[in-house]
């Protein structure tokens, strides 16, 4: 068994005790891929053999972060439109006139498999690098069957091969393709009749999204769309009221799905519906500053209305370039009034719940041995120095990587 | 001498031409620590003896980058301060409770001068590997004369042993020290009397800067200081409307001033006496975000008024933790509605500027061979990929560091 020793403290993240389970001056010891104990030397158990040690030399231990929200795969790059926006272009209007998510639509559905299996494994190594050892991706640049299969193929392949876990959500309702310009019926139609069975029978997507916007789709489509997903047996996630309150947070309610992502513009009723129905909020804060949103997330207020809040990337090349999950809990702090516990919480615990995964996100006997062992002795670290690693060490499943 | 080679472009950010003087297919001689020939290759003068080249392997040249506000060196850390910060207190509330910046102002004199070095040099390599080939650092975190004069020694120290170019400039006029707290009068009349004579004796610092502002110092109390350091030859700076409008932008204005820094609070009628006074502008857009500031730095309303803005990283331990220059010009763009051209202008010709160097930001024959090499085509990677690091490798005065 290997045996994380020196630690200033476990950050358990089981919410006893302390807000972020601490276990000062703890040890963690993995059993193969799973969490044997948690505790102070003192306590450790005499029948448990330690074949090998990790020195945490003083700094603390979490669990391996979890970045519940990316866009991975995709290609190409919109440097070009983060210019035009510079020059005063919306978000929208970029969407509008056939650029945004079309640019990277193009070249997705140009992109060979295993270029774009390529191009996300080097993505995930840098994430590992940071600690994350969970990341969910999303299909949603191919928007036609053969090329949202290939993104979920890619989630499958790099499952197998890379040392982080992919989880994959099908996000087929993403935008209008250009062969269904202006045919929200019609392609709605067509997620439903084709895409959704052949992903289903493909096996290769645990969830399925819908992006409910102004410009995309209305929450009468995307009810239609994932309640076929439901009848699939695939979870339910939403992105809802970014850029306008357009009805996804009550549809996100109304279908019992697993989390919304962003929520700029969510009503305090909407919120008094995910809380009932135990919707977890995807504080996507580097969205949020990188289109420089005339409404923040309402951190403060989803805490008021008892929403659970995980803090995801979003990466992706248009609205939020940047994979790093410490800077997008950084900026959930000083954006979206997150405190710093919830935002560390929103890495790890919250990301799991927002995932539907019961198994990691904590660090206690029987989950996943999924740990990251920072070299500050605080894990308020991670969010208060931008665009740094404090990243000593990182165990995944039980194996130093 | 040195030839790079294989570039997609020099920008050489001397406003001939396009926005970014850019030189499509260009190429850069230098001869020792200047440049001597920048052009076409077809066009390469045939005088010219190569003895080295570095090829740029298809990624655009820049002028080395120049950071012009951070406030190292400093010691210590505020994680505990971002913590309250998270659940609720002002910058300001802090501040006044003695937290802030009296926190690093203990740490600071704590420290012995060998460590705040070895600190600063270990950022200052960071800051290097990101392009940065000049950085300013400011005293003020000793606020006695025989700790401010620690603080200058130290980056007259940095700047003969390390390759990044340090300006020292004195910020003796940041905050009330303990010894004179409440008494404003007699800590101006310290910094004028003893601190700014011994700065001068010493020849350790080449500007005075002061912090204008409710808590701080007032407009007078700043007059007095800058005048005195005016007569003994310190060029003018002032951190000015930043928390509040209190008057340090007419002020600077009127000191002829080579900079004011922050500027959230900057009134129409202050803008145009910074343009007709020729200050720059230092866009600090990390600590606008990092301290959630309700006001946004009026990057639209600086280009109309004319004035010409930097863009700096204000790095320091309590409102702006981030050496990454890359991302305060990223966020300059999103947060504070500057082009991307004017970002990428403020992070070299205005940078320099700003520090009243003519020698640098800009390549052309007779300046600093400082030079950054990315490993994209495009500069407009350094704004739009936030906290990933595009750079391919740096020259620092004609050698490949």
């Amino acid at each position: 068994m290997l045996l994380i020793e020196n630690a200033s403290a476990i950050y358990t993240m089981s919410e006893q005790g302390d807000p972020l389970g601490a276990v000062p001056n703890g040890e963690v010891i993995c059993d193969g891929a799973s969490v044997r104990w948690v505790g102070v030397k003192a306590e450790r158990p005499a029948d448990l053999m330690i074949t090998e040690t990790v020195d945490a030399q003083g700094g603390c231990v979490l669990p391996g972060l979890i970045d519940s929200h990316t866009h991975l795969p995709f290609a190409g790059d919109r440097a070009e439109e983060f210019a035009l926006r510079a020059r005063g272009a919306t978000y929208a209007e970029i969407m509008q006139a056939g650029g945004g998510i079309l640019t990277t639509v193009k070249a997705v559905r140009g992109a060979p498999a295993e270029e774009l299996a390529q191009r996300t494994a080097a993505e995930l190594d840098l994430m590992l690098a940071r600690g994350v050892t969970t990341v969910e991706g999303k299909s949603g640049y191919g928007l036609s069957t053969p090329s949202e299969l290939k993104c979920l193929e890619v989630h499958r392949q790099l499952q197998e091969t890379h040392a982080v876990d992919v989880c994959s959500t099908f996000l087929g309702a993403h935008a209008l393709p250009p062969e269904f310009a202006n045919d929200l019926d019609g392609y709605t139609d067509h997620v439903v009749q084709e895409m959704l069975p052949a992903v289903a029978e493909q096996g290769v997507a645990t969830a399925c999204d819908v992006f409910v916007e102004q410009g995309a789709f209305t929450p009468a489509h995307g009810r239609k769309i994932l309640r076929a997903a439901k009848d699939l047996n695939l979870a339910i996630k939403v992105h809802a009221e970014q850029l306008s309150h357009s009805g996804g947070a009550r549809l996100a309610a109304e279908m019992d799905a697993l989390s919304v992502g962003h929520a700029e513009y969510v009503t305090d009723d909407d919120l008094k519906h995910l809380a009932e129905a135990n919707v977890v909020c995807e504080v996507l804060a580097t969205a949020q500053v990188f289109l420089n949103s005339p409404k923040a997330i309402p951190g403060a207020r989803m805490r008021q209305a008892g929403v659970r809040m995980a803090v995801a990337t979003d990466f992706n090349p248009g609205s939020a370039y940047a994979s790093d999950l410490h800077l997008a809990a950084g900026l959930a702090v000083t954006q979206c009034g997150l405190n710093a516990e919830e935002a560390l919480l929103g890495i790890t615990a919250r990301a799991a719940a927002a995932l539907g995964l019961d198994d990691r996100g904590v660090l206690r006997p029987g989950k996943l041995a999924d740990c990251v062992i920072l070299r500050s002795p605080t894990p308020f670290d991670l969010l208060y120095r931008w665009s740094h690693n404090p990243v000593a060490r990182v165990i995944k499943r039980g194996r130093p990587v």
